[in-house]
């Protein structure tokens, strides 16, 4: 796992639709749903016309956490979901791609009354990342 | 209009339903399509059936600008789309946050490569927020 400019990431030695689902289903392992779903490529191929590789943003949402921030601080919708990013590399190897929630809090001038929840979805993301990896 | 810690703020007198219709024509105003919309009421109440306020995140997108930032810096799929989050603040009254995403790419550690495609989003988004107002 590395950490990027605005998250973490990994590269798997598995196809895009593959490694699709299995951050999917490794989210979910942590309770974490995918409440949003943004075929990038296709939706600039609609929209522009554009060529684009396999690209998709996912929203991820723990609703329990999601919850006691919303509860803390009603701003933190802009925030929320936690987008995974799932890209083609390869034909056979594919890049994730997930925000670290309390760098993102930190950046954004996020308040310590949220330190808490940021800690805990930034501990269970950081597991579904190392559970791709292995 | 307001600056918040993550974005930017205005309060309309209308009701909520009237805020979300006229916060998406704004955005469709200035290119930016609605991607995704989160009810986060009905998601809370469903999950955890847990009593929230009337609150919606929409994910826009404008596409030109999407495909201008992806083509340059592939990670900043973590940023998109631009969230703006509609919630209920009276029976009467409504809060509309939009993300601004020239602080949010700095915070976020974002390159000076992203700078221009930021500022544009950054100015059209101002625009929508200014004509909630008007």
């Amino acid at each position: 796992m590395t950490e990027t400019r605005y998250g973490l990431q990994v590269k798997l030695s598995i196809p895009f639709e593959q490694a699709l689902e299995k951050t999917s289903a490794a989210l979910k392992g942590e309770g974490f749903g995918v409440l949003t779903s943004i075929d990038v490529k296709e939706t600039l191929k609609q929209k522009l016309d554009a060529e684009f590789r396999r690209y998709v943003i996912l929203g991820a949402c723990n609703p329990p956490l999601a919850h006691k921030a919303l509860s803390t601080d009603l701003e933190v919708g802009l925030l929320l979901p936690c987008n995974v990013v799932v890209y083609e590399d390869t034909p056979d190897t594919s890049i994730v791609t997930a925000v670290a929630p309390i760098a993102m809090l930190a950046a954004a001038g996020g308040g310590q009354d949220l330190d808490e929840v940021a800690r805990e979805a930034d501990t269970r993301l950081r597991r579904v990342m190392a559970s791709l990896e292995g």
